[in-house]
């Protein structure tokens, strides 16, 4: 694309013809209401992608904060962040909300190889977080490779003084990647507590990601109620050493590994969930919530998990201010923290809730990546979801197709006690594992409009919610 | 995302549930046949996701043609690659079609400059397509900033023995960037013939992109049928060297900008479109054809304008014949020449066309990038836009949302003539304009599965044309 022949200037016509008509009949089949609403979401999205703020802020936080790990000082720094910015959006109110969270750090670079046909192999590997260390002369042992939960339980005695390889992949034709990672997630989680009973040294992960490259992916791990005795050592290896080892494994069963880390868990930590609001104009007591998790993992920079959904999050209300939009109900941003580690943010925001008169009214949490919109998921009864479905027609020529039921997100998840309308932004998920938790989530690889686009789409949730719903699911008294 | 704890277990269960659920409800709507195409469409998408090679063709293309302008060597170079590869498919013939195209050469980097306050402020400039050179010494003058074409037309005299910079931006508010693109491309192609004739000397055009960056984006330009000694040297220059520049000369009106660039119209070249073809089984002489322009521009390795659009292109017959797919008529898979700076393989082809007994039936283009599916638009008659708009429920699911009344491609454009039914593949276009025509257009920017996700959307589209299009919008006799 694209010479300017008269056939492409006809074309560009043809297309400004065709937006125009269908502009046109969509609008013919709006009531009057619709009409307003249609206006206001239209202003929603130039405000945001005119005069948006997500982009600097995000730019803001990954450069001079970077990755931010529960419990450590660039968490602490992040909270620090996060008040000051939400000040400069000029909200009714900024406020800190403590919350218990726990406090693993990596300690030095992991190291993993083995020796095949005379020749070293590095394995580009990092721990799991809540893991232990290895010994501090490292794991050296054979390795058994299984796919599933399943064939490591059915291995038993066999998996004693041996390191177990979990290596199954996503399955790449499902086309809404959080399926597939649904599919694998369970051997990152639970690979060490099924072996550590069976006297396995250590586990070794294949990463969660679509992606066939050198970035091993972390993330979290629970050795649960198993005895301290039980607990082994874990960790993710990237896809390219997965397919790599399974191949040299096939030839020489034999081969060992060596393995160190010495990542360690230190006493948890106090921080804080960072919360704004602006208080609403007829029902301040009634709360329609927006956030995103604050806390990152640590080896990139947190960009697209979950940097994007905190600042799409306080554009929302920077959007409204600017619109000079007054909401009925309070609308309130919160940057949770721990999201990645225990939750302890989001168990401390519920907690408080259940302590206030307070009715959370709805609730929507970006945590899927920054990312062109798709939709959101819907977690309410039937009602209120096909409340919110019967949107689509408003929503959809900002490419927001996909509205359905669905889950909506870990720290708003919690709310679903209190009746609470949830919903889930859902971006596009194509490229979002290619990042996740790994080195590679950086801000470069954050679109501007995309992540634009995402602030308003959720702007116009917020601002249509706050309008339409009537009551909690079941209103709390 | 996300901790494993029971709740997101819980999402993950309630997502799969309400998947299997929507697919039940959908199916009960479906005739037999429709589960039929269902089941194929499935079969298409596993095989573009499992077994696709377009990604793996793209970087051969990209890595070791790189950027191949109309005329070039590297031009020469893709077309022994495209007839190679197609011959690697299997397909039941593969020929070049020869085509006439334009042989533009960009000659050294180009420079440009100014002083302001006493400092040397460089300009990232690159020269448009068809464009001559400045004199060997280069152009120093002042400059006159405009926003469109009649803002130009307007200067009349006062445009003499200037540099006039057109400097319209992009309309941000546009959620189709093709449209904003749309707005602003006649400043790139009209601009010199638009102010040559008041005796300018040269024209600067903000590039076409959302992106406030450092990279200027070519293009090509026309000079139209004015005389000779009008014609004047024209580039692009960043849209970060735009904004400094438009700054600049609010400050310093006089401020004289230095430009030099050795660009050159050579005598045109003999090139060719590249083709090949799965014959029909039961109409050999009907025929559908699908493809995109194997030239590019040469700043960058031309990925995603076009590289992914000819590897789609050709995985469509890839993922027929691994699936043993016999379509009733002639799948044509055309790597079309010069689409870049004239369309001489468009003319070529259509041309050829007229010559022979074949129908064609139907014709679909991917020229908009290789980005994450959102729909294709139809270029057809009533009562065929209105069949391939029925297939939305069966292509909804893999994103294809947006299938509508619109423009194809400009090279299948000119089978309009023959009543060819005419659809173009509409990937999303947020991140298109951040690389098109420029030093980003790399493969390092195309995502592998948003690219399978293409093909595999562009091999159902044929396929269904394949089996339900009954004739050309009125029949060539």
């Amino acid at each position: 694309m694209k010479k300017l022949s008269i056939l492409f200037m006809l074309a560009i016509f043809v297309i400004a013809c065709d937006q125009k008509k269908e502009t046109k009949t969509v609008s013919t089949e709006l009531t009057a209401e619709e009409k307003t609403d249609k206006a206001n979401i239209k202003k929603i999205f130039d405000t945001a992608l005119l005069n948006g703020k997500s982009y600097e802020w995000l730019r803001d936080l990954t450069t001079n904060v970077g990755g931010r790990l529960s419990g450590s000082p660039e968490a602490a720094m992040a909270v620090k962040w996060g008040e000051k910015v939400m000040k400069e959006v000029g909200l009714d109110s900024v406020w800190l909300q403590p919350a218990i969270v726990p406090h693993w750090v990596r300690g030095e670079k992991e190291v993993a190889n083995y020796t095949i046909n005379g020749k070293k192999v590095n394995i580009a590997i990092a721990a799991l977080g809540s893991s232990i260390a290895t010994p501090s002369n490292g794991i050296t042992a054979e390795v058994i490779e299984v796919k599933s939960i399943k064939e490591a339980e059915a291995l038993g005695e066999k998996a004693k003084g041996k390191i177990i390889f979990f290596n199954r992949p996503f399955d790449n034709t499902l086309i809404n990647t959080f399926r597939a990672y649904g599919g694998c997630v369970g051997q990152r989680v639970n690979g060490a507590k099924t072996v550590g009973k069976f006297g396995a040294l250590a586990v070794l992960v294949r990463s969660m990601t679509n992606k066939i490259d050198d970035y091993p992916h972390t993330g979290t791990m629970q050795y649960g109620d198993i005895p301290k005795s039980e607990y082994i050592p874990t960790a993710a290896i990237s896809t390219v050493a997965a397919e790599r080892l399974s191949d040299d494994l096939k030839n020489n069963p034999a081969l060992k590994i060596y393995f160190k880390q010495s990542c360690k868990n230190l006493p948890k930590e106090k921080s804080f969930n960072v919360i704004g609001e602006i208080r609403g104009s007829e029902n301040p007591k009634k709360v329609i919530v927006v956030g995103g998790h604050l806390d990152s993992w640590d080896l990139g920079d947190g960009s697209h998990d979950d940097g994007t959904g905190i600042v799409q999050s306080l554009e929302v209300l920077h959007i409204f201010k600017s619109n000079n939009i007054k909401p009925k109900n309070t609308i309130r941003v919160v940057f949770f923290m721990d999201e990645e580690q225990g939750g302890g943010g989001a168990t401390a925001y519920a907690d408080a809730v259940k302590l206030t008169s307070e009715n959370h009214l709805g609730g929507l949490e970006s945590d899927a990546g920054g990312h062109t919109p798709r939709g959101f998921t819907i977690d309410a009864n039937s009602g209120n979801t096909k409340l919110l479905k019967s949107w689509t027609k408003l929503l959809a020529p900002y490419g927001l197709h996909d509205i359905g039921k669905g889950g909506s997100g870990a720290d708003i998840g919690p709310l679903k006690a209190e009746h609470t309308t949830l919903v889930g932004y859902r971006p596009d998920s194509q490229r979002y594992f290619d990042y996740h938790h790994a080195a590679t989530d950086t801000f470069d690889k954050v679109n501007k409009r995309e992540l634009e686009l995402g602030s308003a789409s959720m702007a116009s949730m917020i601002y249509l919610m706050d309008k339409y719903l009537e009551n909690p699911d079941s209103v709390k008294q």
